[in-house]
């Protein structure tokens, strides 16, 4: 019988494995124009915590007890969709679960691309294009430019780096850890912050002396007063999630906020949906690079839907370097 | 002898009457395209306290024993540039002083406009401009949209209160105090938010149930927290100032960062100083709505160059309707 995640308990702080429950499906008869995906693989991004509580955002909460949506990719394995037949390999929001029924509207074939189908939900899919046009559209980065990256080992922040050198920039990523810090320098990162092994704000003043142009925020917190001690004039910050306040409902504490007057900085908060007129350019780009091995990927990887809820807290535990992904 | 107001200590947070000193100034003699001018009006302004400290900024610290710099009207008494002969009315940056020296280049002669020469200390000059460049170009307000403002009775939120009102906006302002807060409303602002009295945060979800979509910053802190938390998709936000922190160097605590990123805020710090290429719409928009009564002048003026730092210090305190001047 086909299963499914669902929220059990709304978490208060950090959630825990306590929040969820994998709970049997019964297995629904197809309508008209409806598809039947067996998932192969499951994605689990930090925006999902934003979805656990019950408050008004910019995606709605999870309901209690229903199964949880996320990004998906499977393969169709029934049909009552003339154009999309079984077999067909395709992507869509209903994860979480091993087997999914949707309207075929709801579902988007994979792009025919020399690419494999996981990387449809990391560096070609939702974190690859935030990382594409946030630090290219939103931040208006530009050759020559100092970029500062936070949580650079992570989906999106490994792929600002990769794109940041691609573009001819000088990158400055932070990460937790040793082994975390020299996978993001095999990336390309110009200098990396190892941000659990002391401040922030003095390492980047350190890594960074004559300033940065452009600050890629994940995370919010010390980074972001990091990045606006450090700011040059005209700097501009594309803040794309900030998992450091996630789990805490607490204050964010800025010291260096009014720094944004002096030094003209722009702060834009974006989300990918908004950027897709240009994705035709994103395809063309990344397609390119990892060709010619400019892009290099890479997933952590947890085998089984068991697995799906300590895939996500591992995304706050730092356990993945580049995309998280559960495999079904 | 002439007189000027020395910096005779760094204030640590809150500046007191004990960082001043009036000092006499040895008369000194013309050199060649100097002009001597007697001061007629001085201007104190918030950022004059950031340039008390020792650190640098977008402007350079005043020198300790040194006279002040700040803007100043006044007519030559004496000159030796031509073009600049006696009985000229120049505006400059030698304030704090009765007398002032200084290269006929330094000195701007005033508009040829119908209006009292201390205005262009304030609607027609530095606030003025601040006012209208963060309201139209950096926040990009437009006709129809619901714009906050906070110091709504300062030199620069009053006069953002009565251009956004001339341009077709709904206009929240934020002051402190019945009488302030009255004021406010008298220029036209649909509602006004007493700060002292109570919250700011819920005072604004309760005055814009709809939300905001221009916040013009004069203040940061609560008031900053409380327009994240009211803004609506793509709000803009122009940070013209953080008065709230000049004297403190404390953290600013902020609930609702976050929801730049949903909202696709657009935050935005300026500086008056980079609108100028727009300065004759300026004037053209300000004097016609000075003539057909849209605007309201208003100056608290303290008399005698003795009283320039207690108006200084009023600032702080909230002593200012409008803008805040000396009298010679």
């Amino acid at each position: 019988m086909p299963r499914a995640w669902t929220l059990k308990s709304r978490p208060k702080g950090m959630p825990t494995a306590d929040n969820f429950a994998l709970v049997d499906q019964p297995s629904a008869t197809l309508e008209d124009n409806q598809i039947r995906v067996a998932n192969r693989f499951l994605s689990v991004d930090p925006y999902m915590r934003g979805r656990m509580n019950d408050v008004k955002s910019y995606v709605p909460p999870f309901a209690l007890g229903e199964p949880m949506q996320g990004g998906a990719i499977g393969e169709v394995i029934e049909s009552r969709a003339a154009d999309v037949p079984v077999g067909t390999k395709v992507q869509h929001m209903m994860g979480w679960r091993d087997e999914a029924v949707l309207s075929a509207s709801q579902a988007q074939k994979l792009p025919s691309m020399d690419v494999p189908d996981e990387a449809f939900l990391g560096q070609f899919g939702m974190p690859g294009m935030t990382a594409y046009f946030g630090l290219l559209d939103v931040a208006e980065a530009k050759a020559g430019e100092t970029v500062f990256v936070s949580a650079a080992a992570g989906a999106v922040g490994s792929t600002v780096v990769q794109i940041a050198k691609a573009k001819g920039m000088t990158v400055i990523g932070s990460a937790g850890g040793a082994d975390k810090c020299d996978w993001v320098k095999s990336l390309g990162a110009d200098d990396v912050i190892d941000y659990k092994a002391g401040d922030v704000v003095q390492a980047l003043a350190k890594a960074a002396p004559d300033g940065i142009d452009v600050y890629f925020d994940n995370v919010g917190g010390d980074h972001l007063d990091a990045a606006l001690l450090a700011c040059r004039m005209h700097a501009r910050f594309a803040i794309c999630g900030m998992i450091d306040i996630y789990n805490e409902g607490q204050p964010q504490a800025l010291k260096y906020l009014a720094k944004v007057i002096g030094a003209r900085v722009t702060i834009k908060g974006f989300l990918v949906g908004d950027h897709m007129a240009r994705v035709a350019d994103f395809y063309a780009d990344m397609g390119q690079w990892l060709k010619d091995g400019t892009l290099k990927r890479e997933e952590t990887i947890f085998d089984g839907l068991e697995k799906a809820p300590d895939a996500f807290l591992g995304l706050f535990t730092g356990a993945n370097k580049g995309k998280m992904l559960v495999r079904v």
